[in-house]
Formats: structure tokens, C-alpha cells, sequence
């Protein structure tokens, strides 16, 4: 039988499984961990789906990220808290983090939350999304591995930093903004480079700092770190013509809400003596600003107002951020999750190497 | 004698003076206008200067905008505040709403600040750098008239839509990123229609939504308001390519915190009754996440890591987002604001009309 779909249920369930047995996590992390990462796959982005098991995997394998570890809040005010990860896995880290922001935050109108020394978090707007479905605005913005290129400057200093804001609208789904603020993620450069080699102008530059559309040799380069030059590049490209400088801006701003309120590990230094990742999230009450009913329904008016208007010629819907994949899931919770034919092969590489049954769809 | 430079506090006691006589500007709202006006033509960004005059007057001229009006605050919390601008110059409600999420913040830890029913207010990096000179991270946002198309559609929904953060580095300049998020400002397709006419793909889209080079067709579109069709893309351009749904995506969420959270005008609505503008800020003290010291200094070095590196091929220099500023500024003080002839001329217009002396070097 044709292994495509599998159900929501049955695939998180495998995951936790694995994360416990293969990799150690503690049964309660690997329970969050497994519905993060098959919410990602629900959702349409196998990016952050289970097929990271590998990634997880070396990060606990190189000794960079220590399961058994406890994430613990160090420095806290009514509206604020700081947490050192100390190597546990992200979405450890995160949890605690987004668990106690959004309490705190019920309590005094808003809580900022930094997180020095986690790891990799899967996709930031599982975190961001909590906060909407406590009724709260969400911002989870986290740095990554080295991947991006300054503007005008050519080594891979920061990375991919991505920014989520989700505002609840009195019905699913959320307005959810979740977008790396470099221009595409590394994924797409991978594709590019199986599918031909070639990418546009804007994706990245080569090892000299220049334009390229050699997808092949960046997706070498930033996967194995072959070199430090040469990479991805921001929102708007590599000049300032197309807004080079703002997509850059965006991205060293993440970098300074996270590495630096936090006192944590810049991207340039991640994943050296540890992950080091650190993470910035937010939650905070519409009715600071007034009558949360009434916020929440012109939120959604304006939302409605850009749908119903005219579409450019070709184009037979306009969408607002959240609504793709808030359909895309609905329909795995219905027919099951998609998981693509290398990620079935990933799965079954890492149940032989852990010595678990293989997932039957 | 060929008028160029004039000293930055000759400018702006004579725009102060042109507000007060011309438009009608109370004192305390000329004083706080001049300085945003002359701040950006010290800046290099004349965009936002003292040649807006024209369109101040406009606005009050066209009685969109009531100087002699009171803004005031309708809703507030210890960390939050709600003001209503009541048509007053966005000038004034801004330094309103600043001073209040200041002096707020320092009590309480931070300040969030909606605006509604006010009017333009000048360059956003003058709001956002008050809480940043206070020693703490500021933000400004706000809504603007109509500029921008969603993507997939053809109509102009949205304004420009800037983002302010500043993060002060424990000296100047601050980190101060400060973008309109559409690709670039009107004043750059209206430099591109007066210089031979074209623009490159990823600014605008025409009438039909369609990627254009045609920079004066948009230019006038846009300064018109000829049709309700065609206009200013956000970061990323028009396809998904080059990440047009994630510019898209910060241009709506800056909607949201302006127009929605303040229960304000949209800016499909915004210069009809009145200029109906929103704005969003922001004050946060760093301490929240401990030593502020210790803060500053280690964005300062993650800043310092990317301005040593090395360069692109062909690059000197790599910027931090409010440097090119800021020395801009530091020359205006030694050697006088520049101001272009168009802009010579406009003031002169503009005194001619109001019977004032016309402004000397």
C-alpha cells in the first residue's frame, strides 16, 4: 500500500514515541514536542514537520542539546520574565516560556518573555498561536543557525529569524504573520537545487557577497557550513533598490529581541559549544486597549474588507496570513496528514536506527 | 546668494512661525511640529521635512485636520492608553501620546499607546527615538492614506505603513529601524516619473493589477487619487517569489495595531471625513530583562560584529539602521540643513501666502 496519508492522532502519537525512545526527551517534552511538529505537517509546512527528527537527533547526538535538562526562569517582573534553556530542547523551553507569558499576561495585561540557551523551537507560530487562543495577541520571534547575509556584507552572521504576531478575530483563524525574514527559507533553495539548480535573483548571495542564482552551491554551503561566506539573503534582496535594508532591518531586530534582551547567544555563535538558540514571545490583552468584543470584530472587518475587494487580473482570491493553513488543516484533521516520500524514508531510518516498528499509514 | 543650506534652529523657528500664522498651530503644537519637520530634512529625509508644509496645509484647509482641537485619553491602564485625537494635528497627539507612554513606562514597565482620529505625524523614527533616548525600546507605527494594494488584489487598501523600533546601544546612535513596509516611499516612484519615467518591477502594480514600470501613470494615480486601482507594493513585490505576502503581511498587521486596536479608521477610510489616521507606540524599559547595563552593551557588540565583517566584493562599508542618520545629522548641525530648490520654493510659496518674510540662508 502506497504510503501517503496518516492519521493527525496516530503520527503524533508515533513521534512522541520516538522522541522518547530514540532521543530521550522526557515523556512530557516529547508530547509537545510531537503535536508542534505534526501541527506543522497538518498546516502544509513540512519544513517544520516531523521529518526534523534528524536535525533533533544530531542536535542530541553532537551533545548540543541536553534532554534531561530543566529549563528555569532566572529574573521575572509582573510583565516579564527571563529563562535560561540550559540546553533542554526548544520546545521545552518554550513551553514553560509561552505557558507562564500567557498566564502572566491574563493577570497583568501583557508579559515579554525572553529564552537564552534552548534550541530549535519548530515553527514559531505554534508558540504566537497560544496566546490568540487565550483571546491575546502572540509574538514569538526566535534566532536560528547561521544563514543570512548582512547587507553589503558577504559572512553568514544571522539567521533566518523569523517574526510571528497573531491577533485573535473572534473566530478561527487568527490573522497569523509567521515568515522568515529572510526571503525564502533554506528549504526552497534546497528544491531549487534538486529541481534544476537555479533560483531567482534575491534568494542569496555567493561567497563573494554577490547576486547569485546558483542554488546548488548555497544549499551546500549553508547545509555543511563549508564556508562562512555566502548565503541567504533578506526580505527585498541584496541592494536597496528592492528594500534590501528593510528585509535586513527585520532581521537584525529579531536577532536584538532575542540574543540580545535575553544576554543569550547570537547567531553567529549558535550551535558551537551548544544550540544557544534564544527566543522572544509575547502575549498581551485586547482589553488593555478597551472593549476586546468590539476590537476583535473591526479587526476582523478590515480583514473581510481586503478579501471581498477586487483581485488583480489572473487572480481569484486574496488571503489573509493564517487562512491557507488553517484550511490545509482542516483538511488533514479530515484525510489524514500528507507526508511526502523522503519524509516516510526519514521516519523508517530513524525507527530502524531506535529499533521501532516502522509507521504504517 | 544661492540659497542651499540654513541653520537648523533659523529653520525651525521659522516653521514654527509658518504653523502658528498660516495654519493655525497652537504654540506648544508649532513648536513640537517644527522640530519633527526640520529633524527630518537633518536627517536626509526631506520626504518628511519642512516642504510637507503644503500638505499640512491641505489637510487643514480641506478641514480634515483642526489645530485649535484637544486629543485625549479615553481609555487607560497602567500599561496601556487609548487617545482620541479628535482631528488635532497628528503632531500634537503624538507628542501627547509619547510623553504619557514614557512617563508610563518608567512606572510601570512598559507603555502600549493607540491613537485614533488623528492626522500625520511626521517621520515615525522622531517618536520612537523619544523612548530610546529615555534608555528604553521604543516603537511607532502608523496608518497613512491610501498607497498600497494587497497582494492578488488591484484595489488601494492600505497606507505605507512604517515600522519604528528603536533599541538604544548605550550610546548614540541608537538602533533605529524605521521603514515604510511597501518597497519604497511614494517620493521615490515620483522621483522615478520626473527622471525618464520608468521604475523597476516590484514598486507598483497598475490599474489591473499587474506588475508596471510606469512610474508617472502610478505617480499620479497615487498623488490623486485619479482611480481607486493601482498602486505601491510592499516589500517582497507582487508574487510570492520574492516574499510579496510577507511585505504584504507587515503592512496589514501595522493596520491592526493602528486601526484595529484603537477602534480607528481604516486606511481605506482615512481622508474623507477627516484624516482619520491611527498610530501605535510603544515603551519598554530593558531592565525587565535585567541588567540594563549589561543589555545595552551586548546589542552594542552583536551591532559591532556585523559592522567589522567583512565585506561584500565592491563594499566598504556595512550600515546599522539609524547611522546613515545620524551622521547626516551631525553635518546639518555643523554645516547648516540642506534643502533642495523645490523645497526653497515651496517655502517661499508657502510665506508668500501667508504674508510672512520669505526664509534667508
Amino acid at each position: 500500500m502506497e504510503r501517503t496519508h496518516v492519521a493527525y492522532e496516530k503520527l503524533r502519537a508515533y513521534m512522541a514515541e520516538m522522541l522518547e525512545k530514540g532521543l530521550g526527551f522526557p515523556e512530557e517534552t516529547a508530547e509537545i514536542s510531537s503535536v508542534a511538529l505534526v501541527e506543522a505537517d497538518a498546516r502544509g509546512h513540512a519544513s517544520h514537520g516531523v521529518a526534523r527528527i534528524k536535525m533533533y537527533f544530531e542536535e542530541v547526538n553532537d551533545g548540543k542539546d541536553n534532554p534531561k535538562a530543566v529549563p528555569e526562569i532566572v529574573h521575572e517582573t509582573p510583565i516579564s520574565l527571563v529563562i535560561k534553556g540550559n540546553m533542554a530542547p526548544g520546545f521545552a523551553s518554550s513551553k514553560l516560556a509561552m505557558e507562564r507569558t500567557i498566564a502572566k499576561a491574563k493577570e497583568h495585561g501583557t508579559c515579554m518573555t525572553v529564552v537564552q540557551d534552548s534550541c530549535h523551537f519548530g515553527m514559531a507560530g505554534f508558540w504566537a498561536e497560544k496566546a490568540a487562543d487565550a483571546g491575546m495577541m502572540g509574538v514569538a520571534l526566535t534566532n536560528t543557525l547561521r544563514a543570512g547575509i548582512p547587507l553589503f556584507g558577504k559572512e553568514r552572521l544571522l539567521g533566518t529569524n523569523p517574526i510571528c504576531v497573531a491577533i485573535p478575530t473572534g473566530k478561527k483563524p487568527h490573522f497569523m504573520l509567521d515568515m522568515a525574514t529572510t526571503t525564502v527559507a533554506l528549504g526552497k533553495i534546497e528544491v531549487a537545487a534538486r529541481r534544476g539548480g537555479t533560483m531567482p535573483v534575491g534568494w542569496a548571495v555567493d561567497e563573494n557577497g554577490a547576486d547569485t542564482t546558483d542554488a546548488i552551491s548555497v544549499a551546500e554551503i549553508n547545509r555543511f557550513d563549508k564556508s562562512p561566506f555566502g548565503g541567504q539573503l533578506y526580505l527585498g534582496g541584496a541592494g536597496e533598490t528592492l528594500g534590501g535594508h528593510k528585509g535586513y532591518g527585520l532581521g537584525l531586530l529579531v536577532e536584538l529581541l532575542t540574543a540580545g534582551l535575553s544576554l543569550g547567544t547570537a547567531t553567529y555563535d549558535t550551535y558551537v559549544k551548544n544550540c544557544g538558540i534564544c527566543h522572544y514571545f509575547q502575549a498581551t490583552r485586547l482589553d488593555l486597549f478597551g472593549d476586546e468584543e468590539k476590537i476583535k470584530a473591526h479587526v476582523a472587518s478590515i480583514l473581510d474588507k481586503l478579501r471581498e475587494s477586487p483581485k488583480a487580473e489572473g487572480k481569484e482570491r486574496i488571503y489573509i496570513h493564517g487562512e491557507k493553513e488553517f484550511e490545509r488543516r482542516k483538511k488533514s484533521m479530515e484525510e489524514g496528514v500528507y507526508l511526502d516520500p523522503a519524509t516516510w524514508e526519514r521516519l523508517d531510518e530513524f525507527a530502524d536506527k531506535f529499533g521501532m516498528r516502522r509507521l504504517e499509514p
